[in-house]
């Protein structure tokens, strides 16, 4: 918790939140994946859309979050997100992560109202920041447009800085627009703002535009090979490396996401439980599962960790 | 809290919530509104979109629904808004509101998640349902698709309709297309499910085909006119009524609703502090409220019981 601790960079992935056959969050299977992304050098992006973080209470969160911490994994490692409609539920999760020690936030802006202004979303911003009230704040935009439907303009993105210097700590681009991506790196990069790319299909093109690195969905299931790009992005064989991963991800991004990364857990660890969600979302039916558990053999890929994931494996 | 209750009808507002200067909401306020609201016979349709509800935590809109019933307010008149994106809140929202003897609840599908399909959204209802576990429990699905983005589908409201009977009771209709409108009055207003048009400029034309009344924003500013309307729909002078209330509309349609309506409220209640909104929403600018109070003062129009919301009037 120094006020020297290191910035986050490389690759994050938004963690899969388990679910039990009761509906609530399971803290052993969240705790175990979370070991093993760190094991494979991902960061712990907890919370966030891919984790079905908006379908989970604050105390749920809270709950999660402290049993990571409790199992003794680093918060120097954790970006959890803690944007929410509400103000007081963004500030609550984010008061306790400061507290907590974890490096960053991943903020959502307040997304149920639409077309709303840059003057109302910097006001939101602005009351988070003077409630938490701690130079530990450090806090990256969540910019998601085709989801939230709300995002942040350059010229929000600049008054931010400029009235938060510090706090304001960088952005995820998950707009899959690669020339939004660019100008952020150009304009806000070199001013210690760091950008994540919302993907690893931006990843080498990121880094080689002196970004930070990329906070992905298929972290989860393709940790190392998106890691190892990220650490050795300068390789000669890195467009090679991009292509790999951008193949994998491909055979997912044929289904709900989110569906088809738990499946493919559920199937690679033999726990079933993986495939749960939380409505509104519902698991991949038996011929998309299929298709999914074919094209991987097919690829030779494997759920990284996989068996590290099984039930009762040791950890 | 009979289960003989009568069901709700005609005129519901979504309730505004008022803020302090500390950006809190103020219960005196509140209370004081509803109260004006019931006097004019309109219902509380509390936590509505117009009452930035999403902007509330859960334990704000406990708070607020607590304090109407401790002001001896008719919980057989309301209809809180119970809907989230996270389950375990509208659980335990509806279970507070059917516990406290609301006569329905308005229920927002989760909204995070764009593109789900109508399994996803039936089970989180069932969930919901199965949770509460009341048979006093009457859900109004709430449908804005232009806010929500996420809607229903008349395959999900059949589908709802056949699995919870007298569960499922009614739909506030806000997607601003009567087609619409008319296909769920043709098809599921005969079999229990009532139907309130989304804003009075469908009222007339709501009741004239068997439904229930409105769910109307503007319902709190001008609460007697709407009602009288409802009341008086068989009357010659019905569709001049109609008229009159889309002009009154229609003026607050220029500008943002929100901030319109409570600018409205402050400047005839003499209260500066009902301007006041949580962001995201922002207060109308300086030229926008003269414009507001110019128009408003031309069309001869006041905020019914704005003498009764002044600062320190007797309640």
């Amino acid at each position: 918790m120094s006020a020297a601790a290191s910035r986050l960079g490389g690759v994050l992935s938004p963690v899969l939140t388990p679910f039990g056959a009761n509906g609530a969050p399971c803290v052993e299977r969240f705790v175990r994946l979370c070991r093993s992304l760190l094991d494979q050098s991902v960061g712990l992006a907890i919370f966030g859309t891919n984790s079905e973080a908006n379908s989970l209470s604050v105390n749920e969160k809270r709950a999660l979050l402290d049993a990571l911490l409790d199992a003794g994994l680093p918060p120097g490692r954790m970006m959890p997100g803690t944007g929410a409609c509400a103000l007081p539920d963004a500030i609550e999760l984010t008061r306790h992560a400061v507290a907590s020690g974890c490096a960053g936030v991943l903020m959502l802006p307040p997304f149920y109202y639409k077309g709303v202004g840059d003057e109302g979303l910097f006001r939101a911003f602005a009351r988070v920041i003077d409630a938490v009230d701690d130079e530990r704040l450090r806090i990256y935009l969540y910019h998601i447009p085709p989801v939230a439907q709300v995002g942040f303009s350059a010229a929000l993105i600049e008054r931010l800085l400029d009235a938060f210097p510090g706090t304001i700590a960088g952005v995820k681009d998950s707009s899959g627009d690669w020339s939004n991506t660019a100008m952020m790196l150009e304009r806000f990069q070199p001013h210690g703002f760091d950008v994540f790319a919302g993907s690893e299909t931006f990843l080498l093109r990121t880094l080689q535009a002196g970004g930070a690195g990329c906070i992905t969905a298929t972290g989860n299931v393709n940790a190392r090979a998106i890691a190892r790009l990220a650490r050795e992005w300068r390789a000669a064989d890195a467009a090679l490396r991009q292509r790999e991963l951008d193949a994998i991800r491909a055979i997912f991004q044929q289904f709900p996401m989110i569906p088809a990364m738990k499946a493919a857990i559920a199937w690679q660890s033999g726990d079933e439980a993986w495939a749960n969600l939380r409505p509104p979302l519902v698991e991949l039916d038996a011929a998309q599962r299929a298709k999914l558990q074919t094209e991987l053999t097919a690829a030779g890929f494997e759920v990284v960790g996989a068996a590290g994931l099984a039930r009762g494996a040791a950890h």
